[in-house]
């Protein structure tokens, strides 16, 4: 099943307990679709600046990633600027500069109107919703926000909301957009707005997705080091979509599965700055750990 | 498997944002001999004061705790004070009388110093050498400790460890012990004193088994309601203890259960004050929570 995502490409500078990295390769759709191409055939929606180095679009390409959506702005690339505490759950924003992203009015061009699963990840909700209402209705839409649009956008967000399939956000988002603490009325609150599923991620402590009916819970892979968290929650999407896609079939059992390649996939990203780590790694990584994980949670 | 707990007996006042209570029924070996006396008889040592409610020895005498070592000594019962805020995780401690309790030197009874379990819940760790002193080597001794006699008597503790077989402990105070960040870590350099393995208890977050060779991580079992956190780490080691007694092996599939039901006795103490939802519940609904932890977890 193929793979649309839309979101950014940016480039990052990152200071965490561990190093920090100067202009790295950054952005949602970055990671989403890096993790994403690891399972199947993935088509981005994003604008970047001139400035943009060349040998990031060759990476996009040898990695099976169409770029007939990427487009080439007028101007500089977004830039985001971060520090990480040691607490790693939280990223502080030193500066945001969105650059050509500030004009980002995504476009799908008429070959990708058809996808069967897309991401919309996170951006303005009313740009997630001018693309979703480009495409004929995919067999799955998953979206993801953040506080800023959960306090800025809320009736855009709430609009979108009636019109997807899975909502992803981290717990902070999950209380904050429902008024409620506790997770399972969270969720049941989400839900109510349209959205059949919803998973909450709770970075080293797991993820948990509710639909209407079940829930599951997934604790993180454990790791004995973490670098840089930046772009977790994306890759996460990355590859819960990703396995979706190759598995065919969306039932409890594969999107069980698919949380769980999410988490693995996360893992790695976590492991190095930018998407270093997904650049390693093979199939067979990523089989093991899959292995390991059922091993370890095994009772 | 016979089953001995050494611990407190106490009065508790607790505050939470959802309720008061005062003077109630508490104290680490409480929580754990009510829960393993779930799956087995369990033999209780503690000392309370001469104010202490008879219909709470009735009510260790009905649940088929044997209180032979219970020990009424003049003056009051240890009484502990404490809040929550909206983060349950925390105990903020108000006051703490110890009374009878200062001056607790735990004997165990002849007929007792044959358990196949033993477990020394959070005391001075003197006091639980002393008593593990007294007992043949049980099959297995598991351990409690706190942040208290981390800082104040890090000798006996380290002592103490060499000769025990589970050591549990919350994720700060594993951190606080270890001097390491990262749990894998922090798991590591606890097993290097001596014992054969460390529980990390992460409260909402679950819990983390390390031995020597594996570990085996499992969420907590999400709840729509938590009414009060105290006695939920004794409650989990009453838990494990409970069933590993009634599993008669000691094995890594025992060990694995035995966690799971420590968490979902857990879930059950936090739902009320005190020892009242334990109180409430019956073995069918141990089973049906269990039957439920397997379902929300599987892939």
């Amino acid at each position: 099943m193929s793979i649309l995502v839309v979101g950014s490409v940016a480039m990052d500078s990152v200071e965490t307990p561990f190093g920090r990295r100067k202009e790295i390769l950054g952005g949602s759709a970055t990671f989403f679709s890096i993790t994403a191409s690891f399972f199947n055939k993935v088509d981005l929606i994003a604008t970047v600046g001139e400035d943009f180095p060349k040998r990031y679009v060759r990476l996009f390409k040898d990695r099976n990633i169409g770029i007939d959506g990427l487009t080439i702005s007028k101007g500089k690339t977004f830039r985001w600027k971060g520090r990480y505490d040691f607490d790693l759950n939280t990223a502080h924003t030193i500066s945001t500069h969105l650059n050509v992203f500030k004009d980002f009015d995504p476009h799908v061009p008429k070959d990708l109107r058809k996808p069967k699963l897309l991401f919309l990840a996170n951006i303005d909700p009313d740009l997630q919703y001018n693309v979703l209402s480009q495409v004929k209705r995919p067999k799955l839409v998953a979206c993801d926000s953040m506080n800023y649009w959960i306090n800025t956008k809320r009736k855009s967000l709430e609009r979108l909301l009636d019109k997807i399939d899975v909502l992803l956000l981290n717990d902070a988002e999950a209380r904050q957009f429902s008024g409620e603490s506790n997770l399972f009325k969270a969720a049941r609150s989400i839900i109510s707005y349209g959205p059949k599923a919803v998973v909450i991620k709770r970075g080293e402590h797991g993820v948990i997705y509710f639909s209407r009916q079940t829930h599951f819970v997934a604790p993180a892979y454990l790791l004995e080091n973490i670098y840089d968290p930046t772009g977790a929650g994306d890759t996460f999407a990355g590859g819960m979509m990703g396995y979706l896609s190759r598995a065919r079939k969306i039932n409890e059992a594969t999107i069980r599965k698919s949380i769980v390649y999410g988490s693995i996939m996360a893992s790695f990203t976590v492991e190095d700055f930018s998407v270093n780590r997904l650049l390693e790694i093979s199939a067979k990584d990523i089989k093991d750990r899959f292995d390991n994980f059922r091993r370890i949670t095994k009772f």
